[in-house]
């Protein structure tokens, strides 16, 4: 079956929106064998380009239409009037839509006018309740084809396509899952990480799909299988967690900060962290899990020295003698963090993320990091990148994963 | 003139990787009058539908085609071959810079492999240095068409774009940018906004083109002039700036926490935080400024009752009588922060973030800023969402606008 994803905005076409709903359907209705993405377009809100793209869709036999965007209440929503135009068929209130929104929303004049004109669908369309917003969505059988036409908020469109589109009309037609799986890897570049599967990889090659993704946090690599044999994916799969384990902290979703976090959680480990040049960063890392609270006790962010040496009680002379970013005020960092904190783990980190700070002694780029756990410390030295941005996000990814290597214990603290 | 931008990729097509280069570029180039962007399209890592798709684009006319994606050299990188067959054109060795990628890069005979494959280039094109990466990017003239082909690692083929594409091929042409500017507001809804507005709005509208683009940063207020003239663009400008000047924050690229750093640097003041139910967010915020260890001195993220009561030295009986999420406890939060970082303001926050945590009488989304500056403070209670991610976003954000009123002085600390 062909699918096709269509998102409708002035906005996304003079990019002042960034489209992220084409890649959402897209990564949801790619989990369905028999079922293949052909067409993603971003279109402006004009009616003839609209009508147009839609007759072509449908000459194509494009089963599956996903359509976003241009159902809002304003003058340059018209994507309802398009589809009008298009399928010769007139818009209906559906009254008990309406009357909920009026009793939830409707108190102004300008409201009422509005809220009517969202509760509106075509006729030759069945409604799409929408539980986070006004607009609501249509479902319209034509010929072959099966459209959905949805608001652009992604919220509401997520909504719409989990709890409407994809268990009724995606999985009754598409049965089966592909076997795939993410794995996510830390601390390994992608042409280590290509070497220690190239053997695995080109066995296999017949039968199953690849891909390393590398990024900031890691190498993802992607496993896809060509057919529906589950049982010869599940141990190809096992094969290569065993290969990578030392470097693959999750799977599919997961993150570095949630693994640690669940693992703190577990072993019932608590967690405190001084942070310099990152600045908060992975404190807000750490604390984007819910029930952090758990095993997390807080952060002294020392951006001064002065803090350094009053808060976190480094001496002065250490301070003088070795810098700030240095393995001696990084160990002493951790050490007294854990102490005042009263935490098991004690983290902290010291560098220089740019464009300022650097000198030829100690440049840009340069981090220590160090982690105190039971009697047991490490400090570990990283030579970054030039660019702030990129040296806080990965000086925050290394710290995580240091984490992750003290709690899973799968590695000793020194390796 | 006509623009297309086609992004070549099946990750971009499965949603595995989202598609960020399309907004990137539309944004870049609608900068411009005469120049318009009538298609943005994703495709598949095939031969077929990309030779096809470019005739299709060369018969409509296009005068601009931005190509990104597929330069890579692995098996699955084809728009290079799919180049080569459409325009009947060799590859050829661009010898200077293979030179310079093996001096950079060759070390084994893999890369050396590789490097080759990346500095070749069609005979048909011109080459576009790629500055941040290795795959040569290309240059096409064909009939009335200006064809360039990218690379679809973001930082390489935006410093193509800006470095090459714009300044000679479209800045030649498009002489004029249009006149636009986006007003950046917090703290009042699109309604309020759009009734201060109403007027000028009803006014302006046959020359200007106004939006509202509302989100958890405020709502972006976009004025675009539909004419070159550039006199009442100004007078305009400067009338909406004077009408929403206690919301508007900045313009176009500004953050919130960019312009109160810069504020606070100007003005020489400096500032701690002590975060609870933010994390460690609002100094990661603060942070991402270059330079921001000019003003900042440092966070405590107390994020148990212990911190509060042992680093933040807010008292026991004050955090059992009222509880750590109350305006008494954020005040003395930030009295504390101040006094103990020794800075001249001291911000706090204390909220229930959720998804756990709240109760009848305080629900997730209850949040209490609080901040003092010289002999002055200020309590603010808010009634956020039932959102975890947006409950820490929003609140990040309200910490920053109360900053920025205490540093602009624009209105007194209690309004």
């Amino acid at each position: 079956m062909r699918a096709a994803i269509i998102c409708i905005g002035d906005e996304l076409m003079n990019g002042s929106t960034l489209n992220s709903n084409s890649a959402w359907i897209a990564r949801e209705i790619s989990k369905y064998y028999d079922l293949k993405i052909k067409h993603i377009e971003t279109l402006h809100d004009d009616i003839n380009i609209i009508t147009d793209k839609l007759s072509k869709l449908l000459i194509n036999d494009c089963d599956y239409i996903f359509i976003t965007g241009g159902l809002g209440p304003t003058h340059d929503d018209i994507t309802k009037n398009a589809l009008k135009i298009f399928f010769k068929s007139n818009l209906i209130l559906e009254k008990k839509y309406y009357d909920r929104l009026i009793s939830y929303f409707g108190s102004k004049n300008d409201d009422i006018k509005h809220l009517k004109s969202q509760a509106r669908i075509l006729e030759c369309s069945n409604p799409i309740p929408n539980m986070l917003g006004t607009a609501l969505g249509m479902h319209i059988e034509n010929k072959n084809s099966s459209i959905f036409v949805m608001p652009g908020v992604p919220s509401e469109m997520k909504a719409m396509m989990k709890n409407e589109i994809i268990p009724n009309f995606i999985e009754k037609k598409c049965k089966y899952k592909i076997n795939k799986k993410v794995f996510l890897t830390f601390g390994i570049t992608e042409s280590r990480l290509s070497n220690i599967l190239s053997d695995l990889i080109s066995l296999n090659s017949d039968e199953f799909k690849f891909s390393f993704l590398p990024n900031y946090s890691g190498v993802k690599f992607v496993v896809i299988s060509k057919n529906r044999n589950k049982k010869k994916y599940n141990i190809l799969c096992s094969n290569i967690e065993n290969l990578i384990k030392d470097y693959c902290y999750g799977f599919d979703n997961d993150t570095l900060s949630g693994v640690v976090g669940k693992k703190l959680i577990s072993k019932k480990i608590t967690l405190s962290l001084a942070e310099s040049c990152t600045g908060g960063m992975i404190s807000k890392k750490i604390t984007d899990i819910p029930n952090s609270s758990l095993f997390f006790k807080g952060t002294v962010v020392a951006y001064s020295n002065q803090i350094k040496e009053q808060i976190l009680e480094v001496p002065k002379d250490i301070l003088n003698k070795y810098g700030a970013v240095s393995s001696e005020v990084a160990l002493i960092m951790a050490e007294k963090i854990k102490k005042i904190f009263n935490s098991e783990i004690g983290l902290s980190i010291t560098g220089i993320s740019g464009p300022g700070g650097g000198s030829d002694k100690k440049p840009v780029g340069l981090v220590y990091i160090a982690a105190v756990y039971k009697e047991d410390s490490i400090v570990k030295r990283f030579n970054l990148l030039k660019d702030r941005n990129k040296n806080r996000e990965i000086s925050s990814n290394l710290a995580l994963d240091i984490l992750r290597n003290i709690v899973s214990k799968k590695k000793d603290l020194h390796k």
